[in-house]
């Protein structure tokens, strides 16, 4: 396949490869997907670059022991992923990416999860009826 | 229209038309896209009915602010819509609804966004650091 053949891959071809390739315990391949400056919204806040989003994303691979694809779709330019996922702490943790392909690398990924379940098992926070009594 | 067109629309028209007509302040109007038997897994847990429903996101479109469709793509059976809220407390509050629709009304959704910011706002999680010194 020539370069011309697999920079026109679509948004969402992209999107489903960086997922499938991380999802198999593949992380650094999946970074094949990733631009290098890449643009990051995350819940906790922006991110930018791709070793920034290696830390944050690689190190949530690593502890994840299932995935699951629920839906995704997409065009040329853009797409939406939502997907399960199962960590020894949070035996479900859907996440959500809009992401934007160019050149057949992600160049920006909104991404949403729900931090609460992670931030409760990694004592960030606690719950405040555990200070009633 | 007749009954016969309208309940043909796809599902990404039937989830456009819910999330337009709750972010106009007009919740009690979207629920007429809302199946009566519909099954919504939030991530606070699963919860059934029209009613539930109601008092679940009804609730919550009451605070909103202002909406920002981010990305909506769907086909005739399901739709995955993303957006942005803002709300008294949250000033930016992502969901993600994968919904599913027969004859013209959402039986299914999954619903995903961040309850961190909504707990630490509302009290019911604290800092595990407020507690250290």
């Amino acid at each position: 396949m020539n370069e011309s053949v697999k920079t026109s891959r679509g948004a969402l071809d992209i999107a489903l490869a960086y997922h499938r390739t991380w999802s198999q315990d593949a992380f650094d391949r999946a970074m094949a997907y990733i631009a290098p400056d890449i643009a990051v919204q995350t819940p906790a806040g922006p991110l930018q670059g791709g070793e920034a989003f290696r830390g944050f994303m690689g190190q949530f691979a690593a502890t994840v022991e299932a995935t699951e694809l629920l839906a995704a779709y997409g065009d040329d330019a853009r797409a939406l992923v939502l997907y399960d996922t199962r960590t020894p702490d949070v035996p479900s943790a859907p996440g959500a990416e809009l992401v934007t392909v160019r050149d057949g690398r992600i160049t920006t990924m909104r991404i949403l999860f729900d931090q609460l379940p992670f931030a409760l098992a990694a004592g960030e926070v606690v719950p405040a009826t555990a200070h009633v009594e």
